[in-house]
């Protein structure tokens, strides 16, 4: 087996892929905004704690830094172009939510709204950042998670293979395959 | 669409699933140990940044404070049952290599060892430690990473569909299913 070896700038290449995160933050005058992550992971299970990665160059690392709020919505494979779109483009100049077609639901504990087309739906309250290299490091505490029930099983987990998230490498999108 | 909500406890529940990776790091007399997470996430191009999870109740979350260094090994789906292993044993009283029928092979640039039968092998040295909850946020510098070249596209990014990496969540697996 012969082992490639990536110069520094390609290095991530040898990674994983990872699973993709439409998040919600807000700004001062309440215009609400929207950008897909590819930067996601739990770290806590009490309290439960999540960190999302957002470059300081986008619009919206501002809005989460000015609130310290945000919200973590998981979309299905469905909402592929949508998801593209919110990734792309930026909500500086334009409304996400109407271009992609998206609607925008209250959230019960922040002032972010929920994607009302996501299965599920985290709120969060931001509790550290750290700056890492090209991106800032946001834990956020999840004060109120939602999914919507035809995607939970019979003992109140996520049906995953129902639900179809989205899981990307270098912009290209899969599910999750059969169960192993 | 009914959202179900969640209690505290289940929070991270409605969370997408997350690829799993297996760490390798070593004790001060050279034995090597392996732990499963399902904690991984990149947090920097450049330089190449990437965070792990682990708890501290764990016997590798001592290895890695007391030697600042681990490499995070990327299994395909059918080294499920080795993966699985390495999450639910303590390497405190085995080995977990024996064990689970892997071959460490020596690392470029950090002395915890490589998995050889992992597609790819990301060298670590850990460049910021975060206590977020119950576990320990590290963030790794990607001294060297390895990629086994079968699984390379043309144009030297990971060929996801090949390689079969482990998407988990609440311990059920899966691999990647087709492009979208």
């Amino acid at each position: 087996m012969v082992k490639k070896t990536f110069a520094s700038s390609k290095m991530l290449q040898a990674g994983p892929p990872s699973s993709v995160v439409m998040v919600t933050c807000i700004d001062s005058k309440g215009k609400p905004n929207i950008i897909t992550l590819g930067m996601y992971m739990p770290i806590s299970h009490d309290p439960s704690l999540i960190c999302i990665g957002v470059s300081p160059n986008r619009y919206s690392h501002r809005l989460i830094e000015e609130t310290g709020e945000f919200v973590v919505n998981v979309p299905s494979i469905e909402l592929k172009d949508a998801m593209h779109l919110c990734g792309t483009k930026s909500g500086k100049n334009c409304d996400k939510f109407k271009e992609a077609g998206l609607t925008p639901i209250p959230a019960e504990r922040v002032k972010p709204p929920l994607i009302k087309e996501c299965f599920s739906n985290l709120e969060c309250r931001v509790v550290q950042r750290h700056e890492c290299g090209d991106h800032t490091l946001f834990v956020g505490e999840v004060l109120a998670a939602r999914l919507d029930e035809e995607y939970l099983t019979k003992d109140e987990t996520l049906d995953v293979v129902k639900a179809k998230p989205i899981i990307q490498k270098n912009h290209v999108y899969w599910t999750v395959g059969g169960k192993h």
